[in-house]
């Protein structure tokens, strides 16, 4: 996006529901706040950046393994997360104007505005930033959309949309271990709808009330498990190759920092630089409690930086959780552990076990639960740790939207300026990948040759056909909708079956047969 | 699925559990009743089939349009739609032992428990076929899950999580219609979750109460138009090519077909033969009072014969009714009407006028209204007519795995029987495609090859890496998982760079190079 248009979305939404990205969900009814529904050109869009998604994280692996799971689970599941008692925003409402705010966004709306009403109440903390008027105390509000499973409603029968995609990850764990070949260090992903019932949804599709995740809980043998195993472990002090294979003497940090650099991968390789995004390691205060590490790739986005995903090293602690309100096990056993343990004598047992709780207990844990874990280590026993990156679609479509928009000023040979708005879109998540145009509509031989081309192509990839106007005229048309080339059939086509390809970034053409294309643009569009 | 297994779901759900296809939801928390998780293995298969419909139906048409909206809409969608009025079952209660269920299914419930218990009290009309007892009159239940969008509990703040995708093609009809470049006759097509409170999910996957569904609505001009157009109707008596391309002067009787052969068509290409379908055209007292043709694609599941999908001829209603309640115009100018319209003297207009209300009174229609839509044709406007192909993902996979389930007697050169369980999907939806595995693991230069070829195949499909145990016991696995070929990577690969490619079904192996493999899986794969 040139750096005039930064400073506001506008010129991009316009572009968005002229050109059937993204629309108001249930625009004819007035629309609902907080729901948006993408248009022909933006579902395309976003099954390509899904699909990449997948290609990248799971089939291009073979230690990731796919979910596919409902968005209604057992209300249990919550409560063994905490969102159902910590999942909520502060709410505050104004009680002049009765309207309803989040606390904490407060300072940003009076930025908003670029005004600062006067109290209309001496002494009061808080005042509302649209009337002035004083404002009740905050109270925590839960985000989960409730709903009544079954024909009675019962509280008992009271069920939540999933805030998250991850939660139904760790409650199938056991599910996948014993039914996939998988075992640790390995992950499962899942993408899908997430619901978050946003006090004050915003800034466009960024903050929404339907959203869509891809996430991953890639689980990994404890490092107390990688020292029995291997004697060591490999910590990002040690320098490890995150280039290349993994390797399994690598701890949590290595891990961590290993997905941290694999999700920057996929960013590149659906159009988003590595300089175009800001890498944030939350300091030790920021972290949850359960949390080691976590990392926020985070985007300038024209309304302000804000989080576009984040790589979380969440210990043990969701399926700990999981174990403890299901009583269902979440441990693993892992055979090469309880044999390289089983090599250890008394006296190594007991310095590990020592080692171990000194460890523990600096971090404000039990000697007697550090204990207990060894003793389970020992057997070849534990409840895996997690690695966990987690994206949203909405919002990486939105950066990628960003990042792609140019208003392009153009100088013709005769000096005449015009405006040219392209969507430079990664080809591997441009909605429409190739047009196809016959030069003269009404030349028999040249329109016969430009359809048999299309119908190849679109058994392939989704592709547009456009006979109508000027071919300045439509390749316009596709630099709006993003496509990265045009190809024109015309009377050489005929004689010598090569066509031009156009290039929707450089606006140059060359010349190519149908092989050469194909090569050129299957290099382009695989992982 | 041999004949012998016909009769239970069982050893189906058995292999699907086993194998990762299809979990209960929230298992570890004793499940969720009418709620169903698809594993590594189910996960990949629906994004084929889902993958399958949407290159079928939207990327391989030039004059379909997808669509991706939101689950939770404007609540007034369903007031338009009828669903809030009429989507309910009626649900009935015992008196005694308290059990909920459907007052249509009570029959059913008697034929699983091939006993009729004896009513406990004299004279009453239905008696309970769990205990005997009284059943209360049967009430509605409206199918629908409930929410509450933003912080306020209140009636005005009710939302619904939407019972079919259908809807919002139509909330978005004019979206898409000013924002694409299609003009009717064209399509809008969506795939995604729905919702329905069912009172008793049942049939495994088949009644849930999440699931998800593939949906196109294909708006055509009413058939009065293409009289004015084009002087005639074409008419399924008129014995049109459905398998050319499709026809200006169709009438809606012939659109409908068409997209039942469609319909047909994509079942066969994903895998269900014609011959193992039902094709049922609903009988004029079964239609609702808006259809003029309904067609229901019926599949023999060993619980008895159930649709698999739909295909109605729905007339203008759901636009119509969108235009009432939303009071935003529905309606469409086509320039060509007007034009044709414009060669109609005032005699042919009157003419007109006059047999089109003849037609509308005859179906019951007012004659008012007849004529105002003559005029409004003459302008080039009308609301466009509508046909919906509706289909079920998650009932289409489980017919797909019926039809697919085969344990397959075989008996060996030694006269020795063995069980192979196999699953024969088609390759396109396969959640596997290629299976490698280096015949012998600790020769390097084959392993060697069989990892580059591993590495360059699932660039393009889903492919499994499988290095351990012989290699008919590899076999068996990728056969119960319905991977349609495993290569074997030997000695001879290293001379000659051919493989072993061993078919699924007819266990024959053959030679192969890679590029000669590629020809045949591409030509598998290819719509």
């Amino acid at each position: 996006m040139a750096e005039e248009n930064k400073s506001s979305l506008e010129p991009l939404a316009a572009l968005c529901k002229r050109r059937g990205f993204i629309y108001h969900s249930s625009e004819i009814y007035g629309g609902i706040p907080g729901f948006w529904d993408y248009g022909p050109l933006g579902s395309e869009f976003k099954r390509n950046v899904k699909d990449a998604w997948w290609q990248f994280t799971v089939r291009g692996r073979e230690d990731v393994a796919g979910l596919d799971a409902t968005i209604i689970m057992h209300p249990k599941i919550w409560k063994a997360s905490g969102h159902l008692d910590t999942f909520a925003d502060p709410m505050t409402m104004c009680k002049e104007c009765k309207k309803l705010m989040r606390a904490d966004q407060i300072k940003d709306i009076y930025e908003e505005q670029k005004k600062k009403p006067q109290p209309k109440i001496a002494g009061a903390d808080f005042f509302c930033p649209y009337c002035g008027g004083e404002l009740t105390e905050p109270k925590p509000f839960n985000l989960m959309f409730k709903t009544i499973v079954g024909p009675i409603e019962d509280p008992s029968n009271v069920a939540y949309l999933r805030p998250e995609t991850a939660q139904a990850i760790f409650a199938q764990f056991t599910n996948v271990l014993s039914t996939s070949r998988q075992q640790v260090p390995f992950g499962i992903a899942q993408m899908g709808k997430s619901f978050r019932n946003e006090v004050t949804p915003r800034n466009y599709t960024f903050r929404s009330r339907e959203f869509e995740q891809m996430e991953l809980e890639f689980f990994i043998r404890p490092d107390e498990a990688i020292e029995i195993l291997y004697g060591h472990v490999v910590t990002l002090a040690d320098n490890p190759d995150l280039d290349g294979e993994v390797q399994q003497d690598w701890g949590w940090e290595v891990w961590h920092k290993y997905w941290v650099e694999q999700r920057k991968k996929f960013l590149n390789a659906v159009g988003l630089p590595s300089e175009r995004f800001v890498e944030y390691w939350q300091k030790p205060d920021e972290l949850a409690h359960y949390a080691r590490a976590c990392v926020d790739i985070e985007y300038d986005f024209p309304f302000g930086r804000q989080e576009l995903e984040g790589i979380a090293a969440r210990s043990d602690f969701d399926l700990s959780q999981h174990q403890k309100h299901s009583g269902e096990p979440q441990s693993v056993f892992d055979d090469p552990l309880k044999q390289a343990a089983k090599k250890m004598d008394e006296q190594a047992r007991a310095a590990f076990i020592e080692k171990v709780q000194k460890d523990w207990v600096s971090r404000g844990k039990d000697a007697e639960e550090a204990k207990k874990f060894c003793e389970d280590l020992f057997n070849g026993r534990y409840i895996p740790h997690v690695i966990e990156p987690s994206a949203g679609v909405d919002r990486l479509m939105l950066a990628l939207l960003c990042e792609a928009y140019e208003e392009q000023k153009l100088t013709d040979d005769k000096g005449k300026e015009d405006i040219r708005t392209v969507l430079h879109f990664s080809p591997k998540v441009a909605p429409i990948k190739v047009a196809v145009f016959p030069l003269i509509k009404k030349d028999e031989a040249t329109y016969k040759i430009a359809r048999e081309l299309f119908n190849k192509l679109r058994k392939k990839v989704n592709c547009f056909w456009d006979e109508s106007g000027q071919i300045g005229r439509r390749y316009r048309r596709q630099d709006e909708a993003g496509t990265p080339w045009c190809i024109t059939v015309d009377p050489q086509t005929v004689e010598d079956g090569t066509f031009t390809v156009r290039d929707r970034d450089s606006m140059q053409q060359e010349r190519l047969t149908y092989e050469q294309f194909l090569v050129k643009m299957t290099e382009a569009l695989e992982f």
